[in-house]
């Protein structure tokens, strides 16, 4: 029985055909799909409460406002972070990431020899706004380099020293699936130098993972919605509430402000001095639901249930000799499977298995070109698992690869 | 008869009843009411087609981005650009213009000497990003002030000179209602200075008002989705592709890259390198059917039907004595009435009138102090119309806000 099928939620696209194929969606670590009950969630809000906030001028008015907030304080306890004060809303763990680069950039944060050290396992989304802003801001990156694509942390651990004044980091390789372990790393960096600030890309990790902020240690944490089961458009930020203080804010504009003059401005406090702009409510709404699913259902059963299906998959297609299996390969690995056909693009594979099987996996670089680099490859396929997967999908992914490699050799 | 009913449309929030009055929706400048069509439409997509973009990836994955560039083509009809390419998704007005301002300082796009004119007349998010980004990257900003709050176009001209390399102005104030003749004065600012870039705040002019960007002469128009009855988290940035092409990227990320190296990085043709991270497709598919609507009603209509609401309530209001109209009070007035009750706060009205007669209005500083700072005033009530408002609604209003000072004078 599927997971989701246990806590009664409904995902229309699974019954949908493609060719004559019901649909086996494998391409969770892109995007989620979306259960009826968050659809749903988003729906009525949309149509009866839909309003700009601000909470002193009228009913729909404050009903959104009351959302935006209670929102933030699931998602506090979600994290279980200090202060919903801490908690910002982006329109995505891209936006957050660069967010948190400009800001320290622009508040003159890093000083001379300082440095940031980066990772090639990263998603370009914690890796090129580094790189960039670095660059464009006169700031000392530093890339660790993880060879064959596997991240070890003691010789990341050789890179951390009196410099490194920031490190941002994956808890979780979209390409790979590695698990980093980031409790225990958080603590080494902090013991070598406890001035380096941590951010930790979570968008892969968040949906499958319990977090516990007032454990764990890190600086900012990064993530989105749409990987989690709630709609596109909308992403978290958590932060160090010191360390936000101290931050100058990133996007001008409504909210965000506390005086405007016609020669300078004074900003609100957090979390608003982030939080430029009409916020998203319909995708706040849909947040809301989904959160509130994640904790139903809980880490644990859904950790167990995608790490069973996970090594089950690493087993069955490691049988295929004409399969090139990347990553640790062992209980490290999660949700993630990244491979290659022998001699053949991996772009073909996605196709035909859709088109052949109704299987739906990425194909491409996963916006993770240096884990590429690292590995050797280009590019490769990847099937990526959730609650509404089994490992039945697995079977079927595994005949599907057969009949691809008899189309394609 | 409802402009909205005409064409069929509801919007089930006016059947809502907020302390037994039914609700009068006069808040449509912050945000409009979303259509049953356009949340109908949104719930299909995210049941059915939700995923991540990607052509090449799988079907759910195809129709994605088929619908995301279909958007992008509707858009270019809609504003009669020259090219897709040259419009940009983001996440609302506030970040649209926020990217122009960074990525044209981090461009070193401006000179020494050169000067960015701003407005008072501004809403923050076309005020704020130019005056701090200014700061940080030292680039020299002038404010013409609006004398009582309302624009003068002659005034203003005098302010342009061969240092004025940039303004940042609206089509249409969020204050006042004040229409600025843009393309009157675009034109001539570009008789004084041609090197002049202008950026247009049309967040509140589009709903209402056709824009045809071959006759207009902008370089950068910016505006929201949802306040044209499209979901929240989606917003367009349209510039001219010669001047996006010389612009660096502004957020980095995702999709927006075309190779990473360790050591730099080259970025995506136009559009793409605009559009770091995951695309809001649920606003997306929204956004979509809300300018189908739009274009099905016709911004003659459209406009002629707020326009007479407009005119009606200015003659309406202006008989009572113990209220105070701001702005032109003339036929350039459009879509918004701002007003005070002598001698009274006006969160106290908003609350009074919403809660006696379940009728929504704004009220504060409308996030532009500085209009408030001219017109002499620390804040204002505030009416605005759309396709679902008529002129009973200002007599509901005109009658309401009797009662409201009847019991607060």
């Amino acid at each position: 029985m599927l997971l989701s099928q246990k806590f009664d939620l409904e995902f229309p696209s699974l019954k949908r055909n493609i060719n004559e194929n019901k649909l086996v969606y494998l391409d969770s670590a892109a995007t989620t799909l979306l259960p009826k009950r968050v659809a749903n969630r988003v729906y009525e809000y949309s149509l009866n409460h839909r309003s700009n906030v601000h909470r002193s001028s009228h009913t729909l008015a404050a009903e959104s406002t009351l959302l935006l907030e209670e929102t933030r304080d699931l998602l506090k306890d979600f994290l279980n972070a200090s202060s919903s004060k801490e908690i910002i809303f982006t329109k995505g763990t891209t936006e957050s990431i660069n967010l948190v680069a400009y800001s320290l950039a622009i508040s003159n944060f890093f000083n001379d020899g300082d440095e940031i050290l980066l990772n090639s396992l990263e998603h370009h989304a914690n890796f090129v706004p580094w790189q960039q802003i670095g660059k464009n801001f006169n700031i000392n990156t530093k890339v660790f380099k993880n060879k064959d694509g596997i991240f070890n942390e003691s010789e990341y651990l050789n890179n951390i020293n009196k410099k490194t004044r920031l490190v941002a980091i994956t808890a979780h390789s979209n390409v790979t699936g590695q698990i980093i372990d980031i409790k225990d790393l958080i603590k080494k960096i902090k013991n070598i130098n406890e001035k380096t600030l941590i951010l930790i890309d979570a968008a892969q990790y968040v949906p499958h993972h319990e977090i516990n902020l007032k454990e764990l240690n890190a600086d900012f944490v990064a993530f989105s919605g749409h990987k989690m089961l709630a709609p596109g458009g909308i992403g978290i930020l958590w932060g160090k509430k010191k360390i936000l203080n101290d931050m100058n804010p990133f996007l001008f504009g409504g909210e965000m402000i506390d005086q405007v003059d016609y020669e300078d401005t004074s900003f609100n406090i957090l979390p608003y001095k982030f939080e430029a702009g009409t916020p998203n409510m319909e995708g706040i709404s849909g947040l809301n639901e989904a959160i509130k699913i994640i904790d139903e259902i809980g880490f644990d059963l859904i950790s167990d249930h995608i790490s069973d299906i996970t090594q089950y998959a690493i087993n069955k297609l490691n049988k295929l000799d004409f399969i090139e299996l990347y990553g640790p390969k062992d209980s490290s690995q999660f949700g993630i499977i990244s491979f290659n056909l022998k001699n053949i693009h991996p772009h073909d594979v996605s196709h035909l298995l859709n088109d052949l099987t109704g299987i739906a996996i990425r194909s491409g670089h996963h916006c993770a070109q240096l884990i590429m680099k690292d590995i050797g490859i280009q590019s490769s396929c990847r099937a990526s698992f959730y609650i509404y997967n089994d490992k039945n999908d697995v079977d079927k992914l595994y005949n599907g690869l057969i009949k691809v490699w008899e189309w394609l050799k």
